[in-house]
């Protein structure tokens, strides 16, 4: 069934504002057997508006559109949206109480054009939202059907969850489902994920199979489609989903949306191991992700950002000698640091980063992106320490962000395979 | 003159990726008096591509066509474009030197369909890609002229930078010239700042002003058009800024695209103060936040992630009885440890913050988001103390956020104002 995604406003069409309710919304079409093929931006105009949805409704089955349902005069979607279907606006009874009761909870009084959100197209159907004061809605013209959306991406994505999805359930009529599932790697290119998954049989009729980069991630992406149901598409593409996986081992780290520190936090707290996190070029970036998960506290006892090199002997007991000897960015110092706050707050596990990210700071011998990552861990009584020294490329943000990544995967290796040798984990 | 942008990508259209090139065009395209009025997002189809491009011709005077430029058979931009505009492919011996050249560089050897690359709709002229491999080009069509650039990011703005706005300046037919100014601020709702701005005085007919919440912060734009020149559109633009910002007062902490956090480094810099962070509920954001500024190991000494109630003893000193007394979330604790981290860092500012993130770990008299900010800075000889509560609303990462925010405006405000009495600084 072919969709369109139609966004509305000024802030849109003129760059001030990154559009990201139409990945939203397509994503969650799929899922419902809605395959988007036009997206469209417009702005605030009322010409543009009835142009574009009347464009939609000749090309697709199924037509989103957000944006442009608040009180204030120039929000005119629905007038527009009236036009281009020919259909009068209404003052709707339940929107009106639904709205009255959203300034009512807030404390506030609603403004005097408040019920202007409350006038929809005739025949359109109400739906709910459960955290804005702008009500969305759904007009069905003969096989099509248009919903309205308000364009503030929290209240959006609630109503297309808990509104658009069950209501495109109960039409039952589509004629396909798509299911698309992610595996998530770090650490391989595209032609090394290729050679390992190039023999993987699939049904190429029923299953797409894409690449996708994200830095400094690369995602695999398995789409497949099925006419008979969604548990079918379902099961086609987990199976397709989990031989890449066994192809691919452990290098894949998580599925869909879950990201490396949550996968991480969630073998920390399964396994019951504790961790704290000693950094400097990448200035608390690691602490941050690891904490980024709720309930981290249970397995983060703490993190230093030790930046100068009197931080790095105040905090985690280095020897001014030893950065003397090898500086600061060094295999040498960064197990030193792995080890200071391991030892300083007994956690189960230190990591540690240092490295050069650049713009300035860069040495012929140890360039920017120069980075090296360390770890101590427990070894039979004793406190060892393994370090590895990586080249990263990129911008200063994009290093200190694989440089997060990689400590998170030495993390996570560790969890699975033990103490490297030595060397990188 | 009327502007389209047109993006081209199954990936963009099934979800799968947040299309910010469209947002980067417009706002670039704005600066060169090209006002977008249509964006189109397309799969990889060669006639729905086709159907974009022809219904933009139709509609507006500058066209730009991103993605599907690559040497891959999906790649159909410029065939659909050469079917859209009647033209044929012809292949551009200056693109396939440039695409060869860049292979060479690379060290690795041009796949077999690379020049697939070159192959161009007749008439159309090579933008150079000074990163990547995939040329652009552009076509003039009669008073329309249409760019095709390719679909990474990275390549996309530097040619539009590069190439785009200095071959529409040399079109030199321009009939309106935009400038857009962006006052930043924290600490305003949006009836706030408009009570501050409704006396403002300014032409009406050739500046729109405009409000944008880009949480945590509020955004005013400041939009102004002129007929005669670049420069006059800047001067309306500025002065009206201007008097904005004087009647907003040091609440504006940053013009156009300065985030929080350069606005502060460059004022440490500037004043030659140092500073040392101790974060609990944010976890590093803050030190992250105050390191991601090249050239921050000038002024950023430490930061220390006190997460457990051991590592504030630990690390910052604090008297578990502190803790014991007051809770790891209060005013006393937030004010030792900014004490603290000042103290064993000797930076001239010791900057805290303690709070409940949740969703979890909140209680009735600490809900989650109660959040404390401390200072510590030198005060005649000894160390003085300011902390004040907050209650912050949202999920985790939105308490973190503004938390790490309302951190680097204490800084700002004390470099600015000096010390408050006591309380919020």
């Amino acid at each position: 069934m072919k969709g369109e995604i139609i966004t509305i406003g000024n802030e849109l069409l003129s760059g001030l504002v990154v559009d990201t309710n139409r990945s939203y919304v397509a994503g969650r079409l799929m899922t419902a057997g809605v395959i988007p093929s036009f997206m469209t931006t417009v702005g605030d105009d009322e010409g543009a508006i009835a142009d574009a949805v009347t464009r939609a409704v000749e090309r697709a089955r199924v037509i989103v559109v957000t944006g442009g349902l608040g009180p204030t005069p120039d929000d005119i979607t629905s007038k527009s949206i009236a036009r281009a279907l020919e259909k009068r606006l209404i003052l709707d009874p339940s929107a009106e109480r639904q709205i009255q009761a959203r300034y009512k909870k807030r404390g506030i009084n609603p403004p005097a054009d408040a019920s202007r959100q409350a006038l929809i197209p005739h025949g359109g159907r109400v739906i709910v939202n459960p955290i804005g004061t702008a009500p969305g809605y759904y007009l069905v013209v003969g096989d099509k059907i248009v919903f309205v959306l308000p364009g503030v991406p929290e209240e959006m994505r609630v109503m297309v969850d808990q509104g658009v999805l069950s209501i495109l359930e109960t039409q039952g009529d589509a004629d396909v489902y798509i299911v698309r599932r992610i595996l998530r790697i770090f650490g391989m290119t595209e032609s090394q994920v290729n050679e390992r998954v190039k023999d993987v049989a699939y049904d190429g009729r029923r299953v797409t199979v894409g690449f996708l980069p994200i830095f400094p991630e690369n995602h695999l992406t398995v789409t497949a489609h099925s006419s008979v149901s969604k548990n079918d598409a379902d099961q086609i593409a987990q199976e397709t989903a989990d031989a890449m996986r066994a192809a691919l081992g452990d290098r894949v780290f998580g599925r869909d949306d879950q990201t490396l520190e949550a996968v991480v936090g969630g073998m920390l707290i399964t396994r019951g191991y504790t961790v704290a996190a000693a950094e400097s070029c990448t200035g608390g970036l690691l602490a941050q992700r690891l904490t980024a998960i709720p309930g981290s506290s249970s397995y983060f006892l703490r993190g230093v950002v030790a930046y100068s090199n009197d931080s790095k002997t105040g905090l985690l007991g280095i020897d001014p000698a030893l950065i003397a000897e090898f500086g600061a960015v060094s295999g040498e110092v960064a197990s030193a640091m792995a080890r200071g706050i391991k030892e300083s707050s007994s956690a189960d596990l230190g990591i540690s980063i240092t490295g050069v990210a650049g713009p300035s700071g860069g040495t012929k011998g140890k360039p920017v992106g120069t980075v090296f990552i360390g770890m101590a861990f427990d070894d039979g009584g004793t406190c060892s320490v393994r370090s590895h020294g990586y080249r990263f490329y990129g911008d200063r943000g994009r290093i200190r962000l694989i440089s997060s990544e990689m400590a998170l995967e030495w993390i996570r290796r560790y969890l699975i395979r033990g103490p490297s040798k030595n060397g990188e984990m």
